[in-house]
């Protein structure tokens, strides 16, 4: 159970905004299984490496969520003895909150084949049904302290939905079939592809060159505060000193990135980190994550089956160490995440989520005479150059959630922005993704600093 | 294409057991979707380990195998062009044939979650079509070249019945659940188990103790001649010298196990092969595989789900390591290949096999007046002493097909008998099964010598 | 060749300190040499895993830096074609500059017992000459451009020094024997012991308790600037704002530790970073390094043989995520490098360091009235909540110097301070050292902020 | 303690040759260290692989083996305590038999830096001092019970002569500077290279045509009996059914190999055995072991140096998989160990052995009139179609020393005849070495049969 901080005005910000959340479970509940409609059973079971997930395990450690951290407090709360769903569901979807108990090894999730797709789909509804049944109660009045966990249950699903896309895309590749996930091609999703001409001639051009916006030196705050939910590694909002600096309007795009291949970027170490580097050489990268090459022509899986590369959508699926060394080769360096951030005031949190459809990077628009920054939010995770570390005062959340975030404090670099696999509602500018610096199977891309 | 040799009057066999080709390729094509019949979608994809496949592949490579080394040749020698049914599925689905081009991973077998479970059965029906055009015109005298792989394929495809439930057992194994495949208790399946009573307390007794069966020395003719099918690792016919021996009229029993187990069998080094004690260590061996202990009762996942132990049973599931262990400790030996087969003898190739729906070994049967040998066929492959190498004389099929067995005669050891998961038909006396000595996942077990 | 910069002004500094590059260089080598005097020459050759190297190793590759990157500069310089000691030492003794070329694999150094210890000397004695030939001419006037690398040589080698050591104490802590490098007790080494009773008895005391000095928030300075040498990676100087904090004035004891460990530390998931518990579970750790309990006593591996555990001693050989953990349970947290730096100011770099020959930690001392941190220098490295990344402005050394520290800028964590194993001339307060959080051989405490 | 058997009548025997237990110890104690006389210390220590030892480790433990199995039992005997030289050199220099009691973990042998070499050499010259007095009792007709063991602590200490040699050699291989042990060449060591002209020009030459012996087919007898002493591995003599077959009269040269390799010998899956075309890929072998290619020529790494591969000399250092390969590529096949035991009767046991100090196959002579096999003993080793199992009724030797040789028996192949590292008194006709297919660091080569 969450209890005080950022979360504590929920009820509040909800009415404010007018939606219910009973309306905003129901919403975010069904976005998960719409996502999941062009599935196979068989596409549901798969665990493509250790640090993916099956979709079918994505449906049930989410429902298994609500049931652990609402459901159960709740039933104890008004002294009603509990039962779940399956008295083995706890220990087959817990992920790693070991607080609650002992856990299925995470690279065995693939295992299972059963409980079966159906089975878990039963499950869904049976906390669903539970769910609504409680929401009714809390929209009463009653469980007034269950609704700030509710909030995160149904933020965490949010991140569940991103991550199910990431690791079916991630287990389709594996496929030497390179099989589509969604046969409709996807090309006119998307707001953000006004007055684009997309198509095989349109993906021959190049985006127009990225502007450096220049920042003074000074104190800034950075981070969450007042109302609305945030994670609790967003807080406290705090003071950092930011150098003077300049940030691109725009991210680095396929084309500027395949400009960094051709000038041999993947075969001169001086451009590398000594880790990235080794990562080089052991991996044998050549390319972005699902980039392949044809007859000359570079061609990139995506949800949507093979697609030529467009130069003009920002580069996805480059590890930090990728990011690091095109930002190298550019003469440039990646942004800080107090730089990011600082950059990203003030906008609106719009631009290709994952409701569009797209599901892959959109062709950068072209800029603006008011020189705001480009594609800040959707399209791609940005890679920033701070590791990801606890701001100054930082408390995890109560409880067994404080295993939520905190304890993933180390070895991972900062990302921020949101992809085109995030929920839009689930972007904003303090939200601090974080992932190895090695990894490069989320759509994870880069902007430049100076 | 197989020529020549063992399988060269397969035809004029057929005719005089009055079955013919075409009926028996119906009946085993079909024997193998009958052994799917209970799995769900999810159970046909997963891949448990790198030795074993998925339930999907099997039936996949299967029609592979009759489309590639049937179908394509038949329609070339009659000068017409053959389009397979997926232009990719040879990549896929070809198993270990260099020959025939080049091959997907075995260890990613399990990340192909399409073809789906629906394609690939719409694979085996569009195989059995056109099979079953040709098998019409190889009654009337067509294609007589192609019988003998015709048959190979055959018997190919029950080695793969055999394997797929092997495989589907050890996969379900791996799920916490521990769930059945099939829901009806196999108990009064198999012929071999009239007269025995079957329950808790039936289960307490014990098996009567083996009797030796002495064999004077002498030089004596192993392997396949004549008609009937064999592969080509069990001839040429010849002469072996054998010393004077004795066998085990019975297999080595559960409760023979136990006896090992509680006598320190699993931590006593002067007991092991120097690899096997290894084993024991690094893997954690105490118990043949698929044995828990409950509350100080020793339970067995079975296809049907945890079952007791029963102590009259053939113990299943030992390495040769655990078998050549037992058998020291024991004052015995494990027989040679030769000495088995010499056995087995004038024996009817009768037995628990797959065909009984047991899918688990039977309690031995109590010896009869006459002191033949029990159970030498079916419930448990029988490690011998005797490393998988070519009979002295051996040659491999021809053309690709010599790659079936030949090149796989190093660091395996020789078992006979044919076990549980084996289809009655395929089972024979001079039938050499091999797997490495540290395999445990098939029904192994073992027959005492001395 | 390092050009301007934090190096520019070495020969200035020299002589206002009245010591001569040539003096210092020898005093230098000399150091190292009188390190590896009680080494056995089978001592030499061992590489006790991939992180450490062979003495031997360390001996040729400080070698092969002066003759490198000054010897063979200083001869092109003046048009003299250069022959090194020995055509393949280059490939052998290269650690991991790229652009000098080929090198011997890092985890191979161990399998060269050619040269041998002999060799190696001699190949230091030919470098010796050939650089105190140079360092006449430098003192004279010449190669004014090469003073900096050589400088930058020397600050190498003391690196090397520590190194060695470090690797040795490792080394020879595999040894089931636990030998001792020196057979000298090495008690009364050491300045900082002064007042304190050494022995059987003293060690069952315990330290005064921590107490924490209150800093004010603000913009803070820290990194390098001005005279004195320093690494890249300690420039530019540059303003961070720091929050308000206490720094414990003394760091964390043995004896605080055991405290640790006797409440459980070891056992409880919370304490622990995820990483850190992973280590734990898989390497088993329930110690710091080289601590062995016998009888109930815990007893501690040193270069003087094993020793019991001094509860007034920092504790040492702890990795980031035991410090990590440590720092939660007792309900504080590491300091930052920008507050361990502030922390710092104005103190003198005086401490156990190398020389004393004490080569473990002291009893840290009583505190004083006056309230300044113990023990900041010397005794043990103190790793810092920070992530080892560049500072706001950073540059690399240009040339192939440029790949000392700025490749190795992730998956790191700082440490400051220096430790017992040290050269005195060595530490200073913007020094900032870096390991992977899992690294435990290097001599490395912690001490606490809040 | 060895009791009974083949080496009951070992005094017997002594006499009638004429050589007294206490000279032969002093003789093979010698040789061992006459072998390590150009060892520098630093080569004594270094382990290069798991497999392979260092030289002190080989030193101190044959020195144990006598300590242990002699000397202890001796002082037993007669009620005298007994202690050892040093209390944990058991634990260090036990190899494998678990029944003295716990042992140093293999892998680890090279982190022992300590014992020095020059301790080590105390702890052999103690042990011999010891055992001289020991011998002069036996002599005397004392601790008859002994004398076997004596026997097989020499024998041994010759097989552990034989891999100090390989295990030195895979060493200096490691370096890049491929360091000679001896500097002479070698050349005109070995009595087999009469009237062969060595050099350069020799070296283009070819041995002249092997020819294949004719054997009838029968019951025949293999294996040790009578006097002399032998393994236990090599007894009980039993009879075996050989067919007839043909035996190669001379070993496979360099040339011959070479034109294997020449035709594609390392790139035709269809040569190899499934596990060797998977050691092949993996290990990327293309050449036996220790060939190297420069500009076009094929040298070789020998403990003179790297050497001209000379076409005349027998292959070595290919592991089984090559030679089966190299077998079916050539039209024929390995011989089994009985065809090889038969082709060797009544042939004087002479050849390339250690004791030449050429190190290296030498030559193989011109065939003779007569027909007599050439080189079947010494130069290489010869890998059989056999695998390492106990032969018909064998028994392990009583006691500990029961796991010298039984517990080996899997996953390793038998190799015949002895090699040019092998001490000349250890070879004989019925000698059964062995080693897992894959090992190439011994000087193992080939014959052909058919």
């Amino acid at each position: 159970m969450v209890s005080g901080g950022p979360v504590a005005q929920a009820g509040k910000r909800e009415a404010e905004r007018g939606v219910s959340l009973g309306a905003r479970y129901d919403a975010v509940r069904a976005f998960t299984e719409a996502l999941c409609a062009p599935l196979s059973a068989e596409d549901y079971v798969v665990q493509s490496m250790p640090d993916a997930s099956p979709a079918k395990w994505h449906l049930a450690h989410t429902s298994w969520f609500f049931e652990t951290f609402v459901l159960e407090p709740a039933a104890r709360a008004v002294g009603v003895s509990f039962a779940p769903f399956h008295p083995r569901f706890g220990f087959l979807f817990n992920s790693y909150y070991v607080g609650v108990g002992k856990r299925h090894s995470r690279p065995q999730r693939g295992m299972l084949t059963r409980p079966t797709v159906a089975e878990v789909y039963a499950y869904r509804q049976h906390v669903d049904a539970r769910m609504r049944a409680l929401l009714m109660e809390v929209a009463g009045g009653a469980h007034a302290n269950l609704k700030a966990t509710i909030e995160v249950g149904l933020q965490h699903e949010q991140q569940h939905q991103e991550l199910l896309l990431t690791d079916v895309k991630h287990l389709l590749a594996q496929n030497p079939l390179r099989p589509a996930l969604r046969e409709d091609g996807g090309e006119h999703a998307g707001g953000v592809e006004t007055g684009v001409v997309w198509g095989a001639a349109g993906t021959t051009g190049a985006a127009d060159a990225a502007r450096f916006i220049e920042k003074e030196e000074g104190v800034r705050w950075i981070g969450h505060a007042g109302e609305g939910f945030a994670f609790d590694n967003e807080s406290p909002r705090h003071r950092v000193f930011v150098a003077a600096h300049a940030l691109a309007d725009r991210p680095v795009t396929c084309g500027d990135y395949l400009a960094f291949m051709e000038d041999g970027g993947y075969r001169r170490a001086d451009l590398w980190l000594s880790e990235g580097w080794e990562a080089v050489q052991v991996q044998g990268w050549e390319a972005p994550l699902y980039w392949e090459r044809e007859e000359g022509d570079w061609q990139v899986f995506t949800l949507h089956g093979m697609r030529a590369v467009d130069p003009r959508a920002p580069v996805s699926h480059v590890s930090f160490y990728e990011a690091d060394a095109f930002a190298r080769w550019a003469g440039a360096r990646l942004p800080t995440e107090a730089e990011w951030e600082v950059g990203a005031e003030g906008l609106a949190v719009e631009g290709n989520f994952a409701e569009s459809g797209r599901l892959r990077p959109a062709p950068v628009t072209t800029a603006g005479d008011e020189g705001a920054p480009r594609a800040m939010f959707g399209d791609v995770w940005e890679w920033t150059a701070s590791a990801y570390l606890p701001y100054p005062g930082y408390e995890a959340w109560a409880g067994t959630l404080g295993e939520y975030n905190g304890k993933f404090m180390s070895g991972q670099m900062v990302l921020r922005g949101g992809s085109c696999f995030t929920p839009a509602s689930h972007a904003r500018a303090t939200y601090r993704n974080f992932f190895p610096p090695s990894a490069r199977w989320q759509a994870s891309g880069l902007r430049l600093a100076r």
